[in-house]
């Protein structure tokens, strides 16, 4: 067997800062220099960041993508990192451009490059172009048809692009006919709640099915509503798990694995990929021959986090990273003293620190005294920013010009609260943070330029109940050493604002039940209508009782049409009412009939 | 020559709406029956609306779709019109689902039928997917693989679906190879500015090379920001046209065509589409025997409008059909004295008329006094509904709270009238319409919450110097017999608010030209920019000033991050700030560096 120490290069870009990635790139390889790795890998679309969408279409973005690689090639040469073979994916297209009706203009490619001695070594593509839930590939890029197979000290290492992995027949196909040692996956995988069982287990089907150890490299880091957990892993040719890195964390994976040698004679040319296309092999040499026997380090595995603390690190991460890579150093948000906007804010001071939150107490006449002293505690206990603006006199100049009832009248005291939000933002620079849940945003119960205004909701993908769970989790943390939480002495979430009863105090004495179904039967009926898509007849098969499935996919019917200007937050669902659930806002085939204005 | 009268039925569905849409059928095929027609034929997902986007992953929605044909089919024989042989779009899906990775679930087809007496005689699917600009159809469906011939009266007609037409290659093609005598083309083609010349020379060119003539026929109507404007047109096998419906108006329009019979023998089974697939051509006989001559009806050509006139139409249509689609029955905007409110006032008047307009006069302590009257005048000319309320108390009640300066201060006052709307919309359920055009949405002179609240931007996709056309362009109508506009008896727009300086009177003497660069050479830079995806050096090398380059990519790349809350409106040029422009909002590139916090 032959030797090979890799580095899989866990790192968190911005889309779009191409120096700022680039820097990136030289520092973890200089790291994984300093490691004594042979080869390091950064992820999918590294040097761009991740995903570009219709930046893509744009030649002058393409042309300075295709800059910044040949650049950074050059830089880890004058730096002195020319001799460690780096793989990273960018931007690129095809030399000759297929123009054709149908096609994405320029046809730009999802590409990978191997960098070495300060050129470009090898160049490839990613072949299966996904073009579903969240990704629309096909939009955007062309698909690649060549496989690297690089040989390094004497191993042959083939890579690959994310969705290569996901899909049957193409380049895995022809990794095991190439007889490579190694197959390297670069990716961009998005994270969902308990998608990290299915990675691996995609993995080690793959490693089977290509004969050879297979190592994956994972982007991590938030991108709007888009959070990538990272969660590298190492696999070997009979699927077992050698190594794996955290998640939510930025971090330099390396292990020394043993590797069949490559034969003398490489495999070439073009091989049929067993999905009706054709792939070439493309075989470069960096290092025929293979290393002297070292000491290998042990391996290192993350141990797995468990439900709640992962929807919880992907819940900071998304928020922490929005808020930064838009260029906001502080949010503000309104505090009611309710359950949604206390866990809000306890994600937002574990993102970026609780001396950059800054909360606001707007007290209204149907606020209760309660509301007013448990958001108080929750300050003192997190050691936020506070500011009591009462909206009384604000209400009373409304309602001295007009005469408003019911909804109206409620609707009114949320957008007053919201236009102090903004206008506190605007005059500070603060991003406001919102704190809708799915359940509310599911099914209506939310004011459109009222408490759904701002620029983020980190709590928009959790139901109600998960609100629940979550603040009791993070309530359960104090002392806790994940890297995620900030390090509260007491427990952050007071206890009356958890065990209180859901209200919006927009009315006397008013309760989320006098509208809402209770949450324990809504929130299992809205994951099956939501993000099943199960229908009308499926739902009542499902058990569901049908007077409520009428009800339910009403209120969430008609609340789609509010729901299209609501801001980004984390996706932890494959479906949260965000860019991956279009539908036409204009509508009539409700699962319910007849249609209603909304 | 063999003679056949057909008719296309330019009708106008709602997306959903399965049982007012089979309406429509029946009652369209009735009118075409009572005019003698030999076949009728309708546009492309006509029984399900276009676009259904996501719907069409719904298992229910197609389940309905497809009970929705074979039940129109039934009562289409039942009420005596079953002899008609109609072709119609619709939603099905293959058989036998593909179920693989990266495939749209359940194999979704963008199908047509031909309905004869009570039965579905045959049915086939779109073979080109589009999946660029604003068609995302790799997503929700799986390609055709057959193309429908079928002998009516000795005639050969074979049916494709819309962007069949546009690709090379493909069911076209194969026409050609089937010998057909007329080749029917089911369409769903969205307007933009100047696309009917387009589509015009692509039918003539699709023409010759089937070697027959060609029925387009086209949707009308609006829905969410796109609007379809019919334009269904016959061209003989040399290209020529034969005859032309309106644009904007549901039409049956008829035909009288000449058409080479059938030969006796037809080619059958699979052919070579040289795109690189293969297509079996499915042959039916509905009658084998040609007509007996008779006397043909003379052709109509509506004749094409001007440019002013057909965005216009465009803009009248998708308002209305926002409003009724989405069952609203009126409207409500604030009319501020200056031209883009008049501009929407008028459209929205004559889209469903000044009866149920409600304009609010919202003056603060900033409106000049013309600002009051001109707007007063325009509702007079027009018939609208008006209300005054001052919002000074409003502004100083939030100012004993809050000290806000500078667009702080100004935002304030834009997100009070906001609230106003809000409150009132929500009172008395009308929709409220929004003033933005696209010079101020591009650039970032709009407040979020504010001007930019409401559910619908008339006016968004019209740069401030098309404002100002088409509102002298309106004004000039008085007398016209333009179905789309109202008979207003005199210039619908006071030429005081044409002739003023624009501004947002949000603080004393405020003038647009104080902040953004003259519209005269912002507007075409703004059109390079973002219609074009011209880069910073195309943009100088096509003459634009570089500073102001600079400036105006500055505004536009910091406004994309508020942008992305705005309401719909009519799309007439290819990027609007729509759904068609996805970019990243977290993103730090930007043709101009660095990055600062939007």
């Amino acid at each position: 067997m032959a030797q090979l120490r890799i580095a899989l290069a866990q790192v968190n870009p911005t889309v779009g800062d191409l120096e700022g990635n680039a820097d990136l790139l030289v520092e973890w390889t200089r790291r994984a220099a300093e490691a004594g790795a042979h080869l390091v890998a950064f992820p999918e679309m590294m040097l761009t960041g991740y995903p570009v969408e219709d930046l893509a279409l744009r030649s002058s973005f393409v042309e300075a993508s295709q800059r910044a690689l040949a650049g950074v090639a050059r830089r880890l040469a004058e730096e002195g990192l020319g001799d460690l073979p780096v793989v990273t994916g960018y931007l690129d297209r095809r030399p000759v451009s297929l123009a054709r009706q149908g096609l994405p203009a320029g046809s730009p490619l999802d590409a990978a490059a191997w960098l070495h001695r300060g050129e470009i070594l090898v160049r490839s593509a990613k072949h299966h172009l996904p073009n579903y839930g969240v990704f629309d590939e096909y939009r955007i890029f062309v698909r690649g048809d060549t496989l690297p197979v690089v040989r390094v000290h004497g191993v042959d290492v083939a890579t690959v692009i994310c969705e290569d992995l996901w899909q049957d027949g193409g380049p895995v196909s022809v990794t095991s006919t190439a007889d490579a040692g190694l197959l390297l996956a670069i990716n961009a995988s998005p994270y969902e709640r308990n998608k990290d069982d299915v990675r691996l287990r995609l993995c080690a089907d793959r490693a089977r099915e290509a004969g050879c150890a297979l190592a994956y490299v994972n982007l991590v880091g938030g991108q709007d509503e888009l959070v990538f957990d990272g969660d590298s892993v190492i696999v070997g040719a009979d699927g077992a798990l050698l190594a794996r890195a955290p998640q939510f964390v930025e971090h330099l994976l390396l292990a020394d694995l043993d590797l069949p040698p490559a034969s003398l004679e490489p495999v070439t040319g073009p091989v049929n990929a067993l999905d009706g296309t054709t792939i070439s092999i493309d075989h470069r040499v960096v290092t025929e021959e293979t290393l002297p026997a070292y000491e290998p380090r042990p391996h290192y595995a993350a141990p797995p986090l468990d439900d709640p603390a992962e929807v919880y690190g992907a819940l900071v991460l998304g928020t922490r990273d929005y808020v930064r890579k838009n260029g906001f150093r502080s949010v503000l948000l309104g505090l009611s003293g309710g359950i949604d906007s206390a866990l809000v804010a306890t994600i937002a001071a574990d993102a970026i620190g609780p001396e950059d939150v800054h909360v606001l107490l707007l007290p209204s006449r149907y606020s209760t005294e309660g509301s007013i002293t448990d958001a108080e505690e929750l300050v003192k206990r997190q050691g936020l920013n506070s500011r009591i603006v009462p909206i009384r006199g604000m209400v009373d100049a409304f309602e001295a010009e007009l005469d408003l009832h019911g909804l109206a009248a409620e609707n009114l005291q949320a957008r007053i609260r919201a236009n102090i939000w903004m206008g506190l933002s605007n005059e500070f620079g603060h991003l406001v943070l919102t704190g809708g849940n799915k359940s509310e945003l599911a099914t209506g119960y939310s004011t459109l330029y009222g408490d759904s205004a701002g620029g983020f909701g980190p709590i928009k993908d959790l139901t109600k109940t998960m609100v629940w769970t979550l603040s009791r989790w993070r309530n359960a943390q104090v002392g806790s050493d994940l890297p995620f939480l900030h390090p509260f002495e007491e427990e952050p979430i007071p206890e009356e604002i958890i065990v209180k009863e859901p209200s919006a105090e927009l009315r006397p004495d008013q309760r989320d039940r006098d509208t809402l179904p209770s949450y324990d039967v809504l929130d299992p009926l809205l994951v099956d209508y939501v993000e099943r898509d199960m229908g009308r007849a499926a739902l009542v098969a499902a058990g569901h009782d049908p007077a409520l499935v009428e009800r339910v996919i009403r209120l969430v019917d008609l609340a789609e049409y509010k729901r299209r200007q609501y801001p980004p937050g984390p996706k932890i669902t494959p479906k949260n009412f965000g860019r991956d659930r279009r539908l036409p806002i204009t509508n009539r085939w409700r699962e319910r009939t007849p249609h209603e204005p909304a």
